[in-house]
């Protein structure tokens, strides 16, 4: 039988869950559910129905996970617990720094409820973490080192298009090269942030828009920019939506550690190269929300991340077929 | 309170987790035990005993885990579900046609004593099986590639030495550097055996010996050597034992799918670049050894692959402090 599934949210992420449903034969994608008014929300689905958010005060016999895709500032710390309440829940929380309160507000929540979640997946929180942590429990000493990119950053874009005289921005997080092969060759450096990534920003400007002060802006701009080398180029619209209309993200998490008294030398890299963020991200969503309907069958209920989840609970085959195929 | 180990075998493998299990503290080894006389076996931990394997038999209340390290062609079929009647175990089984059998019988004997097996961890199978898994996983469409070296093989090594005339030989698998590239651009090329490693291999002829013989059974033995590309290079026993006495291994995992019907492109890889293969080994060993004895604490019993087990099993700390620093 399928696991049902209900997508809260459509923006680049819940398109992406939605194309990671549809092509897999044990999900169903039951409905797509929206803030804005649902007649004017068009989703690529045949036959799937949108539905105000409002609908998911009495669907709790339709939908066995719910993929909430809602932005980690304001929308996650108050949905995901609130619908851990009636539903079983996976979201993609990402701000790192409170992701303890926000573990313990969906715990207590899917406890008292008797539902299963899972936050803080996709790649970074999610595979790179995972990754993070398998190395740590090989090579203990290990130094882990994470650089992302070449990618857009979409925090970035978005502070640039705040920029009196902005009309539209694209900003490239790239890992620094050298800093990369210095971290592989396992001689374990110490870098700044300036040594790891620089920013290059693709900036469409408003007619007459005084040039300079906009790239000033830019590269002064706190905890954004002024703390890395930033390249600011200014480009047309055309440019713009014909060069930079995509959202390629990936990276690489290091991790170089020893053994014998630190005598011998490791190095595990972990890399992804992304042709779009949003559909790989989407994509790592619906493969926790199979293993969360698992883990409710089973009883085991409350707050998860993927440290908690074992590799199988992803895929939709049985053990059998995965040793035999994968091991 | 501390994991006590038992190591069973005491070869490069046995001396990995030795090393492992000392470099933690939650690790406790308990004892060696071999099948050789235990009076000639020196191992490195002071003050921790060297047993007969025999000791075994009466040695339940003492271990919690006990590592086997032995060999997959004949030693882990028969020790491994031996073994798991009397203790939790771990093993690198890594004949992979096999371990559907293998998983078969060490599950009867691990469930019938209440014991908990985990088989085949190592990096390949192991690591490398959980990196095919999860990205199987998350891009169900996607191809998965996997190289290994450059490193020392082994079984191929032993396999030059057993050719007349041969003294000692050291066999390099390399990846052929031009496929590597062709997966990771995510172009799905279809590789020939030939076409994704070549063989070097380091050989100390007896004296007078016929290099050209010998150097033509190499290149033309059935399954070890006559379907890739070979490079024989005579070298003397002071060389070998100066530039080629370690072993090196590694390789990469490289996945290549795609969302979007097709579309959008993504490339996954998992990469190792090891200096001894047998104290990495080892201490995945001892990583997954700390996960069977909490999966036994908590009545989980029967056999186990690393596909079965949550990333944060195998390591020391609890929940909060993982989800703090590696999420």
């Amino acid at each position: 039988m399928s696991v049902r599934i209900g997508i809260l949210g459509y923006g680049n992420l819940g398109r992406g869950v939605e194309m990671a449903v549809n092509a897999a034969e044990d999900l169903e994608l039951v409905g797509v559910f929206s803030r804005r008014d649902p007649s004017k929300v068009k989703i690529a689905s045949e036959g799937v129905k949108v539905y105000s958010a409002d609908a998911l005060a009495n669907m709790q016999k339709d939908i066995d996970v719910l993929v909430i895709c809602g932005g980690s500032a304001t929308d996650l710390p108050k949905m995901t617990p609130a619908y851990a309440k009636d539903y079983n829940v996976v979201d993609s929380f990402d701000t790192h720094a409170r992701i303890p309160e926000h573990f313990k507000n969906v715990d207590e929540a899917a406890k008292a409820a008797g539902k299963t979640a899972v936050i803080s997946v996709g790649w970074d929180p999610g595979m790179f973490s995972v990754n993070r942590l398998y190395s740590h429990a090989i090579l203990p000493n290990g130094k882990a080192y994470t650089f992302w990119g070449r990618g857009v950053s979409q925090g970035h874009s978005d502070a640039i298009r705040r920029i009196e005289g902005v009309k539209d921005a694209r900003q490239y997080t790239v890992p620094v090269e050298s800093a990369l092969e210095a971290v592989r060759s396992g001689s374990n450096p110490e870098l700044t942030t300036r040594q790891k990534h620089t920013r290059e920003c693709y900036v469409v400007a408003e007619e007459g828009a005084d040039l300079a002060r906009i790239e000033k802006e830019i590269k002064t701009m706190p905890n954004y920019f002024d703390e890395y080398d930033t390249t600011v180029n200014f480009i047309s619209e055309e440019e713009l939506l014909k060069n930079h209309a995509g959202l390629p993200h990936g990276g690489s998490v290091i991790v170089s550690g020893s053994t014998n008294e630190g005598k011998t030398k490791h190095v595990i890299e972990y890399k992804l190269k992304l042709d779009s963020n949003p559909e790989f991200t989407g994509s790592v969503l619906a493969a926790y929300a199979r293993a969360v309907a698992k883990l409710n069958k089973e009883g085991n209920i409350g707050c998860k991340t993927a440290f908690d989840i074992a590799p199988a609970y992803l895929c939709p085959e049985e053990g059998d077929f995965l040793r035999a195929h994968f091991l």
